[in-house]
């Protein structure tokens, strides 16, 4: 890498995962559309005809109108080719198949337990956490051999349980998580502005935000746009919406054909009123950090709260969309679009080069940015991004209402990131077994439990099954 | 108060709830049988009545034979009396009456909701706190009128949040809280060590425990008897007596004629089990603290748990026995017996005389001896009585395993005592509805705590109804 | 205050000091060449006629060539009027005469101890601290009074004393100190970039550090420009010009015609040796937090080590040049010059407004930024600027090696700073006894104690003298 | 190791340093007047003759009148055979010999720089810790090796450097430090207890202390005996002798002829006057830590304050009589003679045996018990000894008036244990130069060190020379 002038030339960032149909579109063109870096993107994925695919698709932006920059994008055979050297990691992995997703998001549901995404919390979240908490102890332990100075940005879920298990396997490593989820929330607020106040045209930038807890239960402890103290304001367009539920504003670049990713923010709203602090995640991912009864009771509660719960069987009618907008790409009789994903992964990168400053939420490890959480717990929380540095501002405590919800799934998740580290399912079983989805007895919940560690088995060979 | 050479005399000991026909009786036994200290106990009770029966008992217990110490009974009308200058203060009191702990532990049975005691957290201990935080304020408030030196020693229910609240109303305030929930779990090791390693004879003292947690919540991270590590002993008994539940040891001086409280621990072994950690109160208590589903489900799971649910029926019938009995020993019918309660609020007030030593287990702020609970939380763990000095002992963090257990319940106290102090029922409502033994939607939740205040509301009218 | 586009219009900002002939002028001067803010500035000082005389200057400024920026500046009487409704309070004070620093820096001198500056620590430092405490204790009750959502930017000496003074009257001001001695070190590292690596035209800016300690006695654990840490660039250049010392880059705006200050870093070069981290102040200013033998023994040592003591006979002439000027200024008689000055006190006023992120290093409470000294303590650290809110960045932990330095100065600081509030003078004599540069047995420290508070009695008429 | 009834039988404790001639013959005589325990005493010692000579001398005491309880020694070549399971380590060894001492303590003379001990701090106690911790580490290494759940008594100075490099050589090891400097200021506070009050016949036990600081730095924030509060008592009492010192109370056993060590407690009373608060050591011990200036200018100085420097050939002189004595016990021209020393161990010994409970001060690492010194410095405060359990009492903030103070200290053992860990002579020099008895410039501090490192240079070939 190296500088000329204000730009960073010959910046090498591996993306793990780089057969991605969704997550490394969205990054080309964000980087393409960004002119003050360029360099090479190494492409390495378990599915190598994907990442070669995504070589093909990469190198033709260089021709698209509009692009700024240039990338050269590779695909390679092994992970070391790929993170030698690099500035960045990218690591946005899909954990086994949809296949093993179907038994994580619907196999509960034969119990009563229903869940909206299924990835992060949950039964299905700690079953998934199982299994990617291996793969992820790899990737941290090439990131050591082949490039332990470089920047690693994770997209992959569980994100919490995720960074942790990067931490604990090589705890000098240079990592945070990053999720949009948060940029939703912002986005709500700008309706709030608008709706409430008549301001409108505001960027979400300009949405200044304090946020505490957990990665997809995430908080707004402040929240302003100028000199205006937006929790008023997010007040009275509750109040406003409280039964009606508010538009489909909290969508994000990836979801935005997906009909049941339409909410209507109603679990946001009953969560304010009840906590009086912003929750500050999709519908969907609150609801699976409530209790079942809550939000996920039955149908009929989630149509009541208007949003929807992702069925595994669309995931994969999508991949097959995917797919074929990949062929396309390749051949040529598609072009790529470019369109900005709203994603920050770019500006962190930039942040990290010292082409500008960055103050924004990412999932580390509890530094005392969160004081009565405990000290090496991953939270979600503001950090500033400067050159080669990313440094957590203090957060504040959790405020007294949401800490007995938050400190439970900290602790939770601490829990599942142990089990997997030490390869102890009974571990597991307890955080599993105390999920605030999980309403079974422990006869039940064991039940539960053993299908499901079967149905992945394929994933989990390294485990005593 | 002053010393005569290894004794201290005139010691004043103000008895709030002095009229009380159990706990009262129990410590002017405890008292009578030591012999270092002697002085005056007076007696205030809103039933005055019963305070001057207590009056009578007491003056009478100098002619028992046995009788060590003179102690004088003086049942007064106003807590200013009792208080003033006093060494210690004694709270034990009745929140309300027998016909609201009705409510309290009875009306959440028709949503499904079942409680072994109903006093301390669960649907019953939030409303209990909620009347019982206006009468500890008032105490406090006293106290720091008339004797902000003594100590105080609360026995009341629901512990942590008299503490809390007796600290946050008078912050110099000298007080702890006591119970004996621990003393049941050191008897049931002893049971242990004579049964798997043949080892009797043993006393409860030597039986050393570190205890972590909250009150009727609390574990032991570690056990000894002198050189034997008690948790490999009790692993093995918990695996022996795993289907079948163990004896009765966990009994208390105050229980001992009460069937249901004949419990055989299951719910400790099946803690033990799946947390590698020994729950150290008594299973009524414990599994109130459990998701609903695990050992309150219904009356079969009960049933199978082999423990008792403590209906207020009893509490009445057996209220009007004590009444029975006062009324003997006022007359001079019955003969006051001396019998040691296994209490320690004795030795608690010599260690503060400086007449001993003592490190024991009570209910006090967090000033660091958790160090993964936030700071000010009362919590209970060991603590080293001297002179006039009360101090934590370092306990260490709660465990991994146990942490979201704990950490859930320690916050949702946190919020009843706030939501008392401020008199803001929806705070409080936050708490219930998130209550582990509350598994219902919000709605009829709403119902169920409507109710319940309704059903209490002569004791709630400093709130907002 | 109000919006129009992208500027902040009606901004209310009160000068407490307003007669000031220096920082005042510079704040004026960059507040006009800055674009997207206007307003009032209310300047108020106890001498009237100064603020008059800069009301004048003031309301010229408009006309000069380059103002961007409209500000009309109006004298008040009271400093009720200032403050009422203020967006922002600038706090630059001189707090008693130069007769009163002349008995600071220089009444020690007789018993053998030399002083730089002789305004922060050290005797000089502590006495002024006492006539400081009472004035700022004033400060903030009229803050709170007047203007309690303000925010405060402090820039008087002692500054860390300042800031908690501001701090233990009115707990919730939104208050910072400000300075610019890092700015000088991040200067330093540009001159060694330039001539270690033949780097050149580095901004200031882009100079990014992490800094810890308090005030004039502030480090940088970390720094870097882009991708290089100057860390080892730093080390050679240190190296290379340790006999001799290097240039006199470490020079501010209101420096710029002193001979004296013009030093040659060699203070910086030694810590830096001995220490393996870099001192970000001026020599003369870390000189002071130092052993007294080590830098300021007497004036063969100072001139060894290449640096200069600031007479304060030098202060009064200056100050008749300014005072000269001054009135030029106000006749018209001389043109006010627009120039930029280097400080920050506009950014962050930007930044507090929402029209701009900054991140950089000011002088607040210890929320756990700096983990191993006590919290509460007023630290220098990096801290995020954004719309309404300043939060500290983990700073992390005071290097071992440098930890004894600087937490026995914020202990010191802590009681210097206490012992004003309680007006107590045996409490301040401690700290003066104690400190690095008082190298007296303790009765000629009395003796030199007593005299300095003799020579300021005329400002300390609240102590019982 | 077993039980008999409340007896602890063939208790294995291992002795390094076992040739002692004066700590070893205390735990001798202690051992043989306490009836409860018994078992086998391995002594180790470079000196293998010395030790030997103890084997005899040891075995000869079971016939002693007053002797109640058998112990077996035996002299061993290999520091394996004394740790082999054994139960209770204690370490009191000299590191170097007295010539090396006769370096620390009066090389320094030459530069002004008087030192009563030293062997904690000052110039010699860094000197002498140079030669210790790579003898600590060899000590610490053997214990992880043989013996990893014994308990490990040390007595050896400097107290803080070596309990810190048994922890951070073998972080598990279950050590403390143990010193009686406490105790004479508990038997000074029986003395104003009678002078004052008029009270007599107080037992040190029974004057309950609260502890904070480092070892030989200690500071009592709480005294009291039964409900008198004594530091009204000790203030009335430093008053009274302010000028002319009192008494020789503040005497150990192992001083007891010693003309210089009969000090009249003027700096103690000194330091009260100035912090209000009660030093708790040796005046000897306390005048070490404060700045050169204050008690340690000069022979004049001492003597105005009434106590004594040790001379090393003082040392030598005492050393060879306990040679003689040594003899004359081996050939049994000398009978033992057993008396209590007043020391600890054995006490330590029988709580962490289970016969008994026992609350003391100790050096052990910071767990929170001081909060506002970093965390892992180790620390002098109270501990709670139970069952195979040694836990730190909470002590609370170290008083802002002498936090300085320590703090300071603090941070340069921590460099030093450092420096010494990692063969750091420049990080040493950092600490020795910032010393408060250290007040020269850095060169002539620099010849200093560097001769002290060349006079001991014999135990320092492990460092970089």
């Amino acid at each position: 890498m190296n500088y000329n002038g204000n730009k960073a030339e010959n910046v090498k960032i591996a993306y793990i995962g780089g057969g991605s149909r969704g997550w490394a579109w969205g990054l080309m063109s964000d980087l393409a559309m960004n002119e003050d870096m360029s360099g090479d993107i190494y492409l390495y994925d378990i599915d190598f005809e994907a990442a070669r695919d995504n070589e093909i698709i990469g190198n033709k932006i260089k021709d698209v109108e509009g692009c700024k920059s240039v990338w050269n994008y590779r695909a390679v055979k092994t992970i070391g080719e790929a993170l030698t050297d690099a500035n960045f990691v990218v690591i946005s992995i899909l954990p086994g198949t949809f296949d093993e997703m179907q038994s994580d998001v619907h196999a509960p549901e034969e119990f009563g337990i229903y869940q909206s995404v299924g990835d992060t919390s949950g039964p299905g979240g700690i079953i998934r956490a199982l299994r990617t908490i291996p793969m992820f102890e790899e990737i941290a332990k090439n990131i050591e051999r082949y490039c332990p100075e470089a920047w690693v940005i994770n997209y992959t879920n569980p994100m919490t349980i995720c960074v942790k298990t990067l931490y604990s396997t090589f705890p000098e490593i240079k990592a945070f998580g990053c999720c949009h989820e948060v940029f939703g929330t912002q986005k709500l607020l700008i309706n709030a502005l608008s709706d409430i106040k008549g301001i409108d045209d505001v960027k979400r930038e300009d949405i200044k935000v304090n946020v505490v807890g957990v990665n997809h239960f995430t908080w707004l402890t402040e929240a302003s746009y100028r000199d205006i103290n937006l929790y008023p304001v997010y007040k009275e367009f509750c109040d406003k919406y409280y039964e009606e539920g508010y538009g489909t504003a909290n969508i994000n670049w990836f979801d935005k054909n997906i009909s049941f990713h339409y909410n209507r923010n109603k679990v946001k709203f009953d969560l304010f009123r009840r906590y009086g602090c912003i929750a500050a995640a999709g519908d969907r991912h609150l609801a699976e950090f409530c209790e079942g009864s809550w939000y996920l009771a039955d149908d009929a509660k989630v149509a009541e709260m208007r949003y929807g719960l992702t069925p595994v069987s669309w995931r994969k009618e999508d991949l097959e969309e995917r797919r074929q907008k990949s062929k396309e790409l390749v051949s040529g009789t598609r072009i790529f679009e470019l369109s900005p994903t709203g994603e920050e992964g770019v500006e962190q990168m930039r942040a990290l080069l010292g082409l500008r400053d960055l103050t924004t939420n990412v999932n580390i490890p509890n530094y005392g940015q969160i004081p009565n959480l405990p000290l090496g717990v991953v939270v979600e929380t503001n950090a500033s991004f400067r050159t080669n540095s990313l440094k957590a501002v203090m957060a504040g405590e959790i405020p007294q209402n949401i800490y007995p919800l938050i400190a439970r799934i900290v602790g939770e998740q601490e829990i599942v990131a142990e089990a997997g580290r030490t390869r102890d399912l009974d571990l597991a079983f307890n955080a599993f077994a105390n999920d605030p989805l999980v309403r079974l007895d422990i006869t039940k919940a064991k039940v539960l439990f053993n299908k499901m560690i079967d149905n992945t088995k394929a994933y989990l060979t390294m485990y005593d099954l």
